[in-house]
């Protein structure tokens, strides 16, 4: 017994010792939803005091939640929105409308309370943690501001690999490590936000590797750039993929190369949320492309997302449909941060109260339907 | 003077006497939007620290709420969404999948607060307001039901007009009663609702008449019919068309022929909230309807109009698009009662939530973008 246990031991610690591989575990740690809770779920549902399906989405909302965290009566009493943001060595190509230090400028934004992210999370209810997971600016101990920074901005793509293979996996585990910290602390659905001058460059790479579209077809004019900077931008994609060779196989060959940090946390994030049954909402392009990363690392990871709205960028189309996911809102957002998925929970929310406060037809002594 | 004076007089009482008319008088009264509060709202969300127009139409919300109130910096603290209910002869015809008694069981649901629209007014922070107009049932004195009953239930409309051109005015001036009244407690948006077995008949009717289209193509399966009851309630529609021949080009005619109370009740809701510079959220598709009623009398009523939401009833988009309107949401609903508009409502709040409480790039020390 003895002999066995050390051989256990030694074999555990040549396999890279007591410390844990924070990453591989937690993909491994992601079941398949329990579907049975599907038909729990719609069995509720029709017997509430209105037509059967006359809800849509939000009847599809509340079934999906349930089944996800198999909670039978669920409720949203802790929401909360993660914004990640990161630098880009690729924005000296001159790809965004905006200078570097907005990035960091931003961030205090944030924290201060007066962006769009702000309003929208407070509309819904929700917290926004700030995430430095790679802005190129030291805030030293700012209040609120959540470090977990990577890097100081990633390199230019366009030159060679934006960050190393280990810098990826570590901004992948920065997103696990939240999402286990907010997991613990009793939150019920987590969104994802961004942000990151010139980070639609690197997600409209990402989406090029994983939906095999040429570049031009999902790459957008980001934060409103000119016909003549969205050539440019096009052109250093190209570049960028040509010079570096991703391997669409590899997500985090991937994400190492063409990717961002803010990008890589997010993907850890939707991974570590799957992997504790919570809800995640993805956001609008950068966080899609951070869900195409989780999902090539784990296609489980899909079951989990709610896609929260369509875009006004082009190419988000192609990669939600690439992940088969249908987005609850389309309201010509293109701003990031998390605010369409604040507004999407405000729907999710709709469809669980409809699903826990609504009498049934016996309650409320309503005849029902003639069913066909 | 005296003479002249007396002159005026007679000729006022000659012309229908001191008796106001409701209808008349307030359509008249309707002004056209004061478009240059569409450039003072601009000028502000641009300078919000966010990129030109990125928040879509959270931004076109925002200012169009400003040109319909004249509000400079507007709260929707005090919100009401109005559920019309009444009965419909036409139910006798196998319309429905539901049996006519359910409007009155449906009315006390919202009483009780156990209905859809309950919870998602409740989620939207907005009160419910029940207005009986037409149901085929004696509530007596029950608390918190508004009472404007013109009749109870309207006559079977493939065997002749729904009700009067009299009751047809009375029920939309019980709208528009309902808008001064609300109008006058400081309420600062409105939304439609509605509730009556059968009622996608007469709006199927409705849609018919004012777009031009074939029965056929504005007419679906409302609670949830099969295709042979589907089939019945095209002719019972085109058997009301030919039997009672309204008139496109009177609106109140197209009322008292094919309508219904409840639909009466919404376009003159629509028409005093547009009187007093209210902004209105139109519902799905019997609100639709309504609201083709009020914009062929007036067709200045359709810039005081928030389209909620696109409905899975086939016909909605043709009515809408004939307004020329744009549905906020598009989440597979045919519920009706408010339910979508209740959630409009989160929407349109959203939007003026960014712009009252974001930051400005001056108060924020945030960088604008480069302007090409």
């Amino acid at each position: 017994m003895w002999n066995t246990f050390e051989n256990k031991i030694a074999w555990f610690q040549m396999k890279g010792g007591f410390k844990m591989n924070l990453l591989k575990d937690t993909v491994k740690s992601i079941s398949p939803i329990d579907v049975h809770w599907y038909s729990i779920a719609q069995k509720r549902l029709d017997n509430l005091t209105k037509p059967p399906g006359s809800l849509g989405r939000l009847e599809e909302f509340a079934k999906r939640f349930v089944a996800i965290t198999g909670i039978s009566m669920p409720s949203l009493d802790k929401k909360v929105i993660f914004t990640f943001a990161g630098d880009h060595g690729v924005a000296e190509e001159g790809v965004s409308a905006y200078p570097r230090e907005v990035t960091g400028q931003m961030v205090l934004n944030f924290l201060n309370g007066g962006a769009g992210i702000n309003v929208l999370a407070r509309h819904a209810g929700a917290e926004v943690v700030v995430v430095d997971i790679g802005v190129d600016h030291d805030f030293n101990s700012v209040d609120k501001l959540i470090s977990k920074k990577i890097m100081k901005g990633t390199k230019n793509m366009r030159r060679g690999p934006a960050m190393t293979r280990d810098e990826a996996e570590k901004c992948i585990e920065a997103g696990i490590e939240l999402a286990n910290e907010y997991a613990e602390r009793g939150y019920r659905i987590f969104a994802t936000g961004d942000m990151g001058i010139a980070n639609t460059t690197p997600s409209s790479a990402i989406a090029a590797v994983f939906t095999g579209r040429p570049v031009s077809e999902v790459t957008g004019r980001g934060t409103g750039i000119g016909d003549d900077a969205l050539r440019n931008k096009i052109k250093v994609i190209e570049d960028a993929l040509s010079a570096n060779r991703p391997d669409p196989f590899d997500p985090v060959d991937v994400l190492s190369k063409v990717g961002g940090a803010e990008i890589g946390g997010i993907a850890g994030l939707i991974i570590g949320a799957s992997a504790k049954r919570i809800p995640v909402v993805i956001d609008g392009f950068i966080s899609t492309a951070g869900a195409l990363i989780a999902s090539s690392l784990e296609p489980k990871t899909k079951d989990y997302m709610f896609a929260a709205h369509n875009s006004v960028e082009v190419g988000h189309k192609a990669m939600l449909d690439k992940m088969g996911l249908r987005p609850i809102l389309d309201l010509d957002l293109r701003l990031g941060e998390g605010t369409g998925a604040a507004l999407a929970i405000l729907m999710i929310d709709a469809g669980l109260k409809i699903y826990t406060e609504m009498a049934t037809f016996g309650e409320a002594g309503v005849s029902e339907g003639i069913r066909e």
